[in-house]
């Protein structure tokens, strides 16, 4: 029989989905499974996106332009001026979802073995991506116990290589929730600068920001218009991640005509989540603002209840809708097995992802887990008391093996 | 300012995409351009597909599960069955088209450097998706004089080396419209067994062929389960390139498992395009049959008025809905600029792809097109006239240099 590739498998299981077969087994026991471990938005896709779908009559549905609907591309380029973000329709190419348009991105950057520095944890895909495009990932750690902010320069500094060829970061972060600073944004800027990288920055949560604060987009930044590229998508913002759609945007005509090249490979981007999220754009500004607060309304709760429970670190996120937590465990992994097969309250359960496959680096994040806040605060509560209690019984069993 | 990778500099250009300035130009000049040179095809989307579309009823547009929709995947099994080929919804994972399974699949089965054998002329953008995953082709070509039969088993034998991991052909073909025989399948399986390669194949055109003949699936063949895997696509089987649902479908688990971690690092398939796929499958057995009536229809009157143009040589295709014709000119690209820019009858002017991108093989194909027949007659009729007129025109005025 034929081999399967190296890089087929050195390719990660999904670290969010690879316990799904002990929660289906507890389903199946007749136990209701909450689900902290996956980050998909529980609150209502705008309905003129649903509408807009509803209204198709064309009789063939047909391919898109390559780049994306046109009418698509200008009304995303007045969000983004809305945004503050100096963006023209040609310097936005629409992606099959933001995963399409990070594989693009490091597929024009950088070839077989290369580096890309990411400061971790980072999302898990980014493993996947870089694998599928045969680069290495060079993580930089951040710290729980700093509040994951952006480590030194001096950190970054150590790192670079003749085949670093770029900076990638989440912001605001998934998993960490953590919002860089403008401050932290232009110390980037230097590094890029002198050492010639790109940065690039994921920023699909960019509306998710809380305690007022404000998040800022590489794309603001003076005299790095070269070297920036952002990558985003509809899946968060708009609660609408089966459309698939997402967006590079550049003022680097390079990165967007080499972009236009692989996206012509495969011809173009769903014609219906096109629809959807262009029709989105329509909502009503109350829509994003509502919820925004029910987000951090979630995020006050889950904060506040964690940092109750004994030997649990939990830095405060301003952004996106994750959190770490450090648990008092040895390995958060074996803890979240362990919660689906053997504990449960009033017959619910929880399933948490545990926070190793957000690292690059060896053993690292092993004690910790990443939860999503994407469930009404009436589960949440659920499931902050089966954390609690489920931690103390752990401890009570492994203290006595 | 940081340099463009070396493989996003190698990707090409779509070859049916980069005439469109040319066009785009005749149509602001008032002139009417009839297209030959691209595969979206003018027949109707089944409704009942359309339909499905409409009923969404869901508050949030999630993701679906990475291999697909479970009911998707169960209701293609059976459609495989009904055309004989034997397999389970979990021999199939549902992709984002046939370009994504095609991606998919190279990454599951190669590293950077590694061959993989196709015969040329061949669909242009394997080229693309060889470069992403930084594979090499190494084309065997194919004669248009022989009707672009399978070269015989003695060239694939030259040009097998330790790297080589797979031969993929695409039957019935793009874009010669070559139909594989059973024996010619029996010969391929002979070479993949005795080197321990795989083969796949590119199968979206399955029910498109002609003048009775059959198609023969590669998975149908027996002894060869763990080498074989399988490239399909609903686009144009069912007139719908925009939903962007493909699949790949394999007996090899390893295959499989490996693929599904791709899929996971992308999250899901578009959800609306996989309700427009499986509703289509609801269609009556009666419009397919139309479609393939219609489509032959088409190939008659082509190829019998092609082949009464002075020169021209066009073997008769038996599948799927190209051509590769040879005309008299020294370079089809200059020819095709020409028509777009310089000829036109009753204000009408014709687009045809030059078939160089096809091919892998430095000046090939250099004097031949590329016809989608996806017009009806009457536009046919119009569209040989023009390039039977034209070819004259042309003739005296190259005579005249």
């Amino acid at each position: 029989m034929p081999k399967i590739s190296h890089k087929g498998n050195l390719m990660p299981e999904s670290p969010i989905r690879k316990l799904v077969p002990y929660a289906e087994k507890a389903k199946n026991n007749g136990i209701e499974v909450i689900h902290l471990n996956i980050g998909q938005p529980d609150i209502k896709t705008p309905k003129v996106a649903i509408q807009a779908i509803k209204k198709f009559d064309n009789k063939i549905i047909s391919y898109s332009h390559s780049a994306g609907n046109l009418s698509f591309r200008k009304k995303l380029s007045t969000y983004y001026q809305k945004n503050n973000i100096k963006v023209n329709y040609d310097d936005i190419l629409v992606t099959t979802g933001g995963s399409e348009a990070l594989s693009f991105t490091l597929n024009c950057i950088a070839d077989n073995g290369d580096e890309i520095i990411i400061p971790e944890p980072f999302y898990a895909n980014y493993n996947g991506f870089s694998i599928s495009s045969g680069l290495k990932i060079i993580p930089i750690s951040s710290d729980i116990k700093n509040g994951f902010a952006l480590p030194k320069i001096s950190e970054f500094k150590k790192k670079i290589t003749s085949n670093t060829k770029a900076i990638l970061i989440c912001n605001p972060g998934n998993p960490t929730g953590y919002l860089y600073s403008y401050e932290e944004l232009v110390e980037l800027k230097k590094i890029v600068l002198k050492y010639d990288l790109f940065l690039i920055s994921d920023e699909v949560y960019r509306e998710f920001t809380y305690d007022s604060k404000k998040h800022h987009s590489i794309l603001q930044l003076d005299g790095l218009s070269q070297n920036t590229i952002m990558i985003d998508s509809v899946s968060k913002r708009y609660s609408m991640c089966g459309a698939r759609i997402g967006s590079i945007v550049s003022k680097n005509k390079k990165i967007i005509s080499t972009a236009l090249k692989f996206s012509q490979s495969r011809l173009s981007p769903p014609s219906f989540g096109q629809i959807a999220a262009e029709a989105a754009l329509d909502v009503a500004d109350n829509y994003l603002t509502e919820v925004v607060i029910e987000y951090e309304n979630r995020r006050n709760l889950l904060i506040r209840e964690l940092n109750k429970i004994d030997d649990i670190i939990c830095p405060k996120p301003l952004g996106a809708f994750y959190c770490i937590a450090e648990l008092p465990v040895n390995d958060s992994e074996d803890f979240a097995k362990w919660l689906l097969e053997s504990f449960q309250i009033n017959n619910k359960t929880l399933m948490i992802a545990p926070a190793e496959g957000f690292y690059s680096s060896k053993g690292f994040g092993k004690n910790q887990i990443r939860i999503a806040y994407v469930l009404n605060e009436n589960e949440l509560k659920d499931a902050i008391l089966i954390l609690k209690n489920g931690l103390n019984e752990y401890k009570k069993i492994t203290n006595n093996e």
